[in-house]
């Protein structure tokens, strides 16, 4: 950092913190997660905390960053769980939380800053209108909506919708660039792909348009099966069936429903798998109808039938999901950790049992049934019983020699936790919107080393973390 | 007709009519659309429209009816177009279109009488509520919700919904039974099927409780491609786009756009096919988006951008899809007819090529993106230049035999329309809701003639039809 003080003087005016034990929380996401990360992350911290409170302190803090050559890693409420809010060169810390205005609302549309927490715009969607959000993470009460649209894929409504990644589900995003004199930019149509899990690399979100979906009173079910690939064809069926609407689809291999939903242990044997659902009030009737149809299926709760005093304490199945198992799961025991895979269709069935038989107890199964490319399929994100990192690596390789693409949530950067090649069109993105390559340093290998081999299968070391060290 | 003078007694205060020629017209539905039905269902008429204002009357005819030993045919607006609602065996049309009231409005939910009219109960959902039907035919202006739940089978909304025939489409059916003392029953979940699309053969239908889905202004567009496969393939994959919210996706051979859509004529070349598309607002751009990937598409028409000049007189594209199409080409050339095909998944595209290739512009395409069993699919209503039905059976057989079953238009019988087999839990409803068989005679085969041998390929001929001639 050359001159942090110059900076400072730059921005009187904009709420900051510089208290190295302040700035450091804010440096952290949930990074920890991965042992791996853990390892390599830890003492990862910017040198700053900015909290501009509208787009043109924004634009005044890019604008001074930019004179001084000051990184920038833009922060929602840091939930994001591969280290991609940490500020791997240091500086500022561009804290997004105060923009935080639900700005227009119509039929089918949102606007909203990118602060926004999105229990918080629902909370104002339905109040206005009865509508609510497509997607959401499982992080709903305390994620930001521009982080899940720059650092998140889906997750609560993608057995419905499918990804962020799908034409239609970002509308608009509004961002700002990192240029001697920042420009507005408002990305549309398959626009908005540039800066979508861009992880804030190239442009900061100041606003977003996001589609909206009726909003219900969801019905929470926890069905349970003796056995996990049972438990997996059914909720195949049932993510198949055109008319009954649902807003999530997991299933949760034994014993880690016993071991790890505490509060909804008691009605649950440890060797039952569970299907956990979230379906319409109104399609109630139909889910139960179709359940009946598979002998193995035991509705163990439903939230509609459920006394006041069962419900009471209970977290919503959507808190039992996605990532929100493997957190309860590491608060049970610390020294688990996880995976990301992709049962392709239409083959899906049969490799979740092919990995389930490879792998038993080692890495018991969590799937989360998703539209993707037109059809439902899985999506798993899989407990694993971590030993060491050379197992875990191993693990990943048998899965992709088993035909099931691993997304990596072991790694930092976008390559290697995504299809590890590079997003031309974000890099191309980058080289218009952050010409200096200020925006969350690291996190985009073409940037830094045009000539990375990702065949070489080995980690990505970033030479500005070790900088920070 | 036994003692036709003492059942009208028993009815006394309930709206009648027994002027011939208007009982001949309450007999009659759009069977015409097909040369095969013309022939043989044109003298066909009832003795007695009766038309109930409310459910207690419906009581009170069905009562005297069974006491009479007298037939009743069920009828909402008529729009059927293969002479379900013909009464072949005479006796009483049982008129349900003065039973028209929506009941209840709720989140997802929307409670109305029989005889109500789709774009009425559209009109005051969408006034209380912003909400509408998830499905409608293409009748949708002029046919009755009792009518469409008895005996149509999806339209407009299946490309997100699937059909009438899957689980959470159709809520709640009230049904009167057809007895000395008839019953009210509520069917709900997996039972309302013992009365969707079986015809009215058992039970009447007095209400019927729908889910709603958010309504949005729509907005149609008109996709032309120089070639039919290469629209086809677009549709397939637009349909597959799970974050781009449709509301119809439809495909029309060239040269049918521009011979039949006469008031799009002018957008049109005549060696144009072309894609009709229902899209939400807000998922327009992303739409174009879409649409741009594809060099060979030319989007001559949206309503969104197009002039009031040019909007005025054009029929809403979802009047030109479905059996619209057909409709609008008996109008240009009364010598056309249709078929119903399915395309099977994952096969549909290659199977649409192999009819084209086959048939040529003996019969034109025309394709209907629906979900199927949670799969984007195509079901066909190709129209068929029509020369005899030797001619017309050889088509049917050479598209089974290319792996596309057909669901034969030109049959009154619930079995030859459909699967070519019985429906045993519609079969058992009847044996307990009409035990004397006076609901809607003939539309059964298993319940007229349960020996009857569907293997032998030729036409059901109702004895009672006979009788009527
Ligand atoms: C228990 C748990 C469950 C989770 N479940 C899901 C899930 O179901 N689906 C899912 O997709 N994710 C999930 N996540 C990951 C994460 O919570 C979500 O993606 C969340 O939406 C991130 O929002 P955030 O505000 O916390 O973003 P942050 O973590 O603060 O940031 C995420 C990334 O976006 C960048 N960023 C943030 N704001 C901006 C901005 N305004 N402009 C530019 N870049 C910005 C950051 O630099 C970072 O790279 C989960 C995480 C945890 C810990
Ligand atoms: C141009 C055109 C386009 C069409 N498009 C579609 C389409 O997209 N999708 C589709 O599914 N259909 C379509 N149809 C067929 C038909 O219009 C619809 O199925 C419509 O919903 C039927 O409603 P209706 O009130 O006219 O019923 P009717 O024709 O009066 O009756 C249909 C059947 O249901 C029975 N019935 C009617 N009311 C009751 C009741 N209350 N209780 C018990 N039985 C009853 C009748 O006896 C008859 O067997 C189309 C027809 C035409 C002519």
């Amino acid at each position: 950092m050359t001159d942090l003080a110059a900076l400072k003087r730059d921005l009187d005016g904009i709420p900051m913190e510089d208290n190295p034990v302040l700035v450091k929380q804010k440096s952290r996401d949930f990074f920890w997660y991965s042992p791996v990360l853990k390892r390599r992350l830890d003492h990862v911290t910017g040198d700053l905390v900015v909290s501009p409170r509208d787009r043109d302190e924004v634009i005044r803090v890019v604008r001074a960053c930019f004179a001084h050559g000051v990184p920038i890693t833009p922060r929602g409420a840091g939930t994001g769980n591969y280290g991609q809010a940490m500020p791997l060169s240091g500086g500022v810390v561009l804290n997004l939380a105060e923009m935080n205005k639900v700005v227009e609302i119509r039929p089918g549309v949102v606007v909203a800053e990118a602060g926004a927490i999105m229990e918080k715009i629902d909370q104002e969607t339905r109040a206005q209108s009865g509508q609510e959000l497509r997607l959401h993470p499982s992080t709903y009460r305390t994620a930001t909506i521009g982080g899940f649209v720059a650092g998140g894929s889906g997750g609560i409504g993608s057995i419905r919708w499918g990804g962020l990644r799908d034409l239609g589900n970002v509308i608009r995003v509004e961002v700002v660039t990192c240029e001697a004199e920042p420009r507005v930019l408002q990305l549309t149509g398959a626009d908005v792909a540039k800066v979508v899990h861009a992880y804030g690399t190239n442009g900061i979100v100041t606003a977003v348009e996001m589609p909206l979906a009726p909003a219900y009173d969801w019905v929470d079910a926890v069905v349970a099966f003796d056995d996990f690939l049972a438990a997996a064809a059914f909720a195949d069926a049932l993510g198949n069936q055109d008319g009954i609407l649902l807003k999530n689809l997991a299933v949760i291999a034994a014993p880690l429903p016993y071991d790890y939903f505490l509060r909804h242990r008691r009605f649950l044997r440890r060797d039952q798998s569970t299907v956990l659902v979230m379906v319409a009030p109104f399609a109630v009737e139909a889910f139960a109808a179709f359940t009946r149809r598979f002998k193995a299926a035991d509705v163990v709760y439903r939230s509609d039938l459920a006394t006041e005093e069962e419900r009471k304490g209970l977290p919503p199945v959507y808190e039992l999901a996605w990532n929100h198992t493997t957190l309860r799961g590491l608060r049970v025991d610390p020294s688990i950790t996880y995976l990301q895979v992709l049962y392709p269709f239409p083959h899906q069935l049969e490799r979740v049992a092919a990995v389930t038989k490879l792998f038993g107890d080692e890495v018991p199964g969590h799937l989360e049934f998703v539209r993707f490319d037109g059809k439902i399929t899985c999506f798993g994100l899989p407990v694993v019983r971590y030993t060491s990192e050379e197992r875990l690596e191993e693990i990943m390789r048998l899965h992709d020699a088993e035909g099931c693409p691993i997304f990596n949530p072991h790694r930092y950067t976008l390559e290697e936790g995504g299809m590890k090649q590079t997003d031309a069109v974000q890099l191309a993105f980058k080289r218009e919107a952050d010409p200096n390559g200020l925006l969350n340093p690291g996190k985009m290998i073409a940037w830094e080393d045009p000539d990375y081999d990702f065949g070489a299968e080995k980690l990505y070391l970033f030479p500005g973390l070790e900088r920070t060290e």
